[in-house]
């Protein structure tokens, strides 16, 4: 990860997983206020989406594990150099860790989705780990380096440990659209926070790095880090407008007459006071 | 915020809203007791209240924002001065976005109340995420300043922390009147303490600060800090026997006889088994 | 506070308050499960043994800030002294807010019990607040200290805030024998730990308190707290045996026939079902 | 503890107990499925069983206790060597401690077991107590220690820290076979870091430990770590792939019909709607 590149790889992936939650948080509550009427609300087609998710997930974690071992630089799957009595690139294998921790959440998902006996909530717990074990890596993982490179790697553990705590406590309750669109933020954070500290850290335009003992640089970054929150917000917010006004013009194709409507909006009331 | 005014006018908006948030909640309360008899406890005025505390709140925020941009020694919009190659008033940009935060509280209420679909749980999020954002927003804040104000700012740090913590609890409860006062309390808590901060920090008698090194002043905010929140307490219970009172009396004007009385006493001890 | 016997008071009340509240507990846990036939499960004596903990606990807070306040060396209700400018035995202060909160939760005991509107809840969040209080206070209250001394003292913020936050999980949950039963064992270490630390700092033999610098004491004073807790455990485990033995043996005089007997044990299994 | 056997004694008696909980809450759920149809689900069994467990779990703790005490170089019961005038081997009084409250957690396993009246959540909440007085005292226990030393112990306190954690949680939530392997994966965890403590403190060549100044062995231990979570989650994947097949082979020796098979898979959809 010692580059632009990556910090850009995993802040992509979140990026691209936190707007995927997002959407499908958003699409499960919308459908479930119309209920019965659509294929895409369906059972079926959520096990096959749940397979294809952790298909996903699983490749990125083989694609980031393979960059972290094999780039030039990389431990090559070596961890101790008997000759030289040390480590090698122990750095590479700590991000290794976290990209494996994050494809056994998509071999659980996939194996949750295929075979029924497995409890749905593993596949929860899996995922709230996979974030716990990334906080508690980077968190013992900026020893010995300067203050800011610290500071953004803090803020980066504030995020994951708020991201698995959240899943967490969906263990706990009851589907809830509000929880779930709060831990697709935190991804989306985090995502674009991947990206931050790759350009404050490794500054595209090859110039230095930022003074790393400038106080005034934390300051920016903690504002900067909200602002990256609001970003999120909005994209979340945008995604929420867009699949309700894509599901309702749908169900206007299947129930073009006014009785149809008239029931929507009965609908609409029941399941909003079922939440 | 670098003066006293700076630290009154937050704090006489966290007051006004504690007020105000403490009073809806017992008013529900004493009205759920007499439930159906009365137009100020239905759906739609409801409704309407929550638009108008959005609208204030969303108010209360903008006039934060441009305080804290345009006041003479602000940042004026600019971020960063490339000519001197330093950012521009980074505590500014910090209140700024702390305030932003707040606009977002009520630009929510207002959209989860004026359309139907959006979950109401996505307001109290957003609440608790306010919070949160201003914890560590005043977390990073006070870096190189002296003990003094580090301490009366890491109390700020710690009521805005409860406060969010138990507006997020609220997430997962049903509501909860103790839980509600308790976070109302909190919020006036804030507010009487952001007034102590302009005292302590900018004495109005224009004489010089406390002793900033004094450690028997930090024993003193300590038992202060305590004291505030007595304060608060004692509002909030003033509060509830001043509604209780005038929804009682109102009701004696509705139901003048003896069986209505009878039938509020039994409604009391269903709503209190309720509970 | 600053000798043995301020330290014996608070000690002793609170050992006297942990043995009743487990005493409660234990109390309705056993009429529980014989319902409906005895008076001293009844509603009405409830509310009047609601009232007289109220009382009681209100007295104990009044002694202790009349101890506080006007024990040779005490504040005498000054705060700040203008003459000499400085602030007048803050740590009596202290002592004074914390023994305050206990009185408020005393009034709210007796405020909940008598006026029917009030929420049962709303006494059990003054309670939390109340070690929630003791918590902040005692967290610095310490300093400049030596280390024996500050460490007595964070262990017994420990054991507060511990206390604190199981009576505030008390709020969301249904009443539970086992979580009211580890808050009295919390309140228990709590009294029994005040007493170790009047004898670690101030010897009753007069002679001089441990050296607060070997760090042997720490360690045990470490297993000497746990051993304090297996006391708490085994107290309680005496009480629950005596109470269920009264209430059983109670039992026999009122149905001394069979099926009676019988009755009790069909009860007996479905209210432990219930649990 | 100071050698290898003394931390390999507590992390095989750990590693058991992990397999057997992981054990027992799979059978649990593999058998609801199947309900009504096997002795091995019936409640008889299981009160057995609980106290075959607390039997078991009182003998580890009396082993650990009488190895602390008695092996040479042990306080053999003494406390303060008052000739000397200093406490005599506190840490195996530490040790000791933590036993205890594990035989304590076996007693209150048989109580609950064999008295009826007492409420099956005092077993639990036993059970994190000890799990959190083990927190406590290692987190008290590494003053003075060098670097190393200090990291691999604060592993050890994050994890049973985590276990005492989640233990509390399943007071309050209704069993939850996912929750009861994170659980049981915690424990296996803390098994196995033990082993690898005694390796890094205490090499079995005989050589030196592990440099202990040096950070990149920090670095190392921490993915270390992450990699015996994931050794505990294949265990725990094995057993439950063992465990789910035997109880389906078991089956369909006594349904050999296709009926019976049908009904299974009946039964299996609906405890799955269920869960």
């Amino acid at each position: 990860m010692g580059n632009f590149k990556g910090h850009a790889l995993p802040g992509t992936f979140f990026y691209i997983m936190g707007i995927w939650w997002a959407t499908k948080s958003i699409m499960k509550y919308a459908f479930k206020k119309h209920k019965r009427t659509s294929y895409l609300g369906s059972k079926a087609l959520l096990h096959r989406i749940e397979i294809l998710e952790g298909t996903v997930l699983f490749g990125m974690a083989v694609i980031g594990m393979l960059g972290e071992q094999f780039n030039p630089g990389g431990p090559f799957l070596t961890l101790y150099d008997y000759k030289k009595g040390h480590w090698v690139q122990l750095l590479g294998w700590h991000h290794f860790t976290m990209y494996f921790f994050f494809g056994l959440v998509g071999v659980t998902n996939i194996l949750c989705s295929t075979i029924r006996s497995l409890p749905a909530s593993l596949a929860k717990i899996m995922f709230s780990n996979a974030f716990f074990v990334e906080t508690f890596i980077f968190y013992n993982h900026t020893h010995g380096r300067e203050m800011l490179d610290v500071y953004v790697h803090e803020l980066l553990v504030l995020v994951t440990f708020l991201t698995g705590l959240v899943a967490f406590t969906e263990i706990f309750v009851r589907t809830n659209i509000a929880v779930e669109l709060l831990r697709s933020s935190f991804v989306l954070l985090q995502g674009s926070w991947f990206w931050q500290i790759g350009f404050v850290l490794y500054p595209l335009s090859g110039g230095p790095a930022w003074d790393s003992v400038d106080h005034d640089n934390i300051m920016f970054l903690t504002v900067c880090f909200c602002w990256h929150y609001v970003l999120a917000i909005i994209i979340i917010g945008a995604i929420y407008a867009f699949v309700t006004w894509l599901v309702k013009s749908r169900f206007k194709r299947f129930f073009s007459s006014e009785v149809g409507l008239l029931k929507n909006a009965e609908r609409e009331q029941e399941s909003e006071e079922e939440m």
